[in-house]
């Protein structure tokens, strides 16, 4: 039986994951929620651009619209 | 139970949000309303260009599509 | 309870708009009415281009795909 | 009651229209016909690439997709 | 009674026509066949790249969603 | 009776065809299956660069999404 | 009878697969799920920028919409 891509996305809840967006920029934080768009609600969230972070924020949601791909992040990271 | 993206929209009405949009503009404002295809109407809102408030509008309509992000603005912002 | 972008919309019919397009260009006019995809009905609009008016027309419909954001006009602008 | 954008397509049947395209370019010409996707026919229709007629079109359909405006040309136009 | 789009395709079957796709590339060919997402069959076509053909197909399907117009051809052309 | 566009897919099963996608690369190979979205299968599936052979596939299944158009390829091609 | 696209991708579980995703990066990894929006799960996935192995993700859910292809991995790749 095949994983279901958001069956990935509710494993990862309260745990460290890394976000893709369209255009290049990351972000990082632990994943608090998401819905069928695969819009995404992060906490103690860092932006990423060009592999600096440019922004921290205590929570944020992020479209699903804008997402590109969606990584648990590894324990050690 | 996971926080359902258009939760911490509803828990942000009347408080301060940082939204930021396809193309690389942010509006800051007071989130006044939202719709399912977030949709967002923010009040008393600065719209920022490369770090720079370009315009002050009493209040805005922003198409849910061009949205990349919402975030609560921390209190002391 | 929030406040519906649409009804924003409603509250603005027959008053000063600014509408923002993708690609960067604007219109100031007269909301005349919308529907629920954010199409838009603009009176006597003045198309804006780099803070210039490239154009007027007497009426204009706007596809709401384009629509980034729609602005109530402060009074005296 | 405000003006739905359709009625407004309705009301410039058989009259000079100018539609904005994405990307730029524009037609104009005579409408004679739309649906809900906002998909259009025009005749006599003139494509124009900065300023300049490019190309004549007895008929031409458009698709809604790639419409920026349309707005009812003036009679004097 | 306004004319539909899609009728202005069902007239021009077996007919040549131009279709302009996004990105500026045309075809010219014979309108075999469409459907209501504006996908089209053409026959004998030929791919237009600034005025150049640039290949001849017996038979094409052209995704809907690359269309920018679609022209019945003046039958001279 | 208009020729759909689906049922040109279907006529080209086990049979080889040109694929363009958007941004301009290729592909060519046998087509052994599609859906409704116009998601295609194919078999021995070159793609191709700036007219190149960039990489071969055994099997490949193409996003409708990206597809500009599908022509079944001569038969001494 | 034609060969479906997710029937591919549901033959393709718990092998290899290479994923070409708009913008040109690509993904290897083990296809472990997969939706019908063509979301897809990848175990030990690399991403693949320019040809270099750009990063090591134990599982990541890539997003349909940012898919151009999918391919099953030649078995001794």
């Amino acid at each position: 039986m095949p994983t279901r891509p958001l069956d990935v996305l509710n494993r990862s809840l309260k745990s460290p994951v890394i976000v893709r967006l369209k255009g290049g920029r990351e972000f990082r934080g632990t994943l608090d929620g998401y819905d069928i768009h695969m819009n995404l609600v992060l906490l103690n969230a860092e932006e990423i651009k060009e592999g600096e972070v440019v922004r921290k924020m205590g929570s944020v949601v992020v479209r699903g619209d804008t997402v590109v791909f969606v990584s648990p992040a590894p324990s050690g990271d």
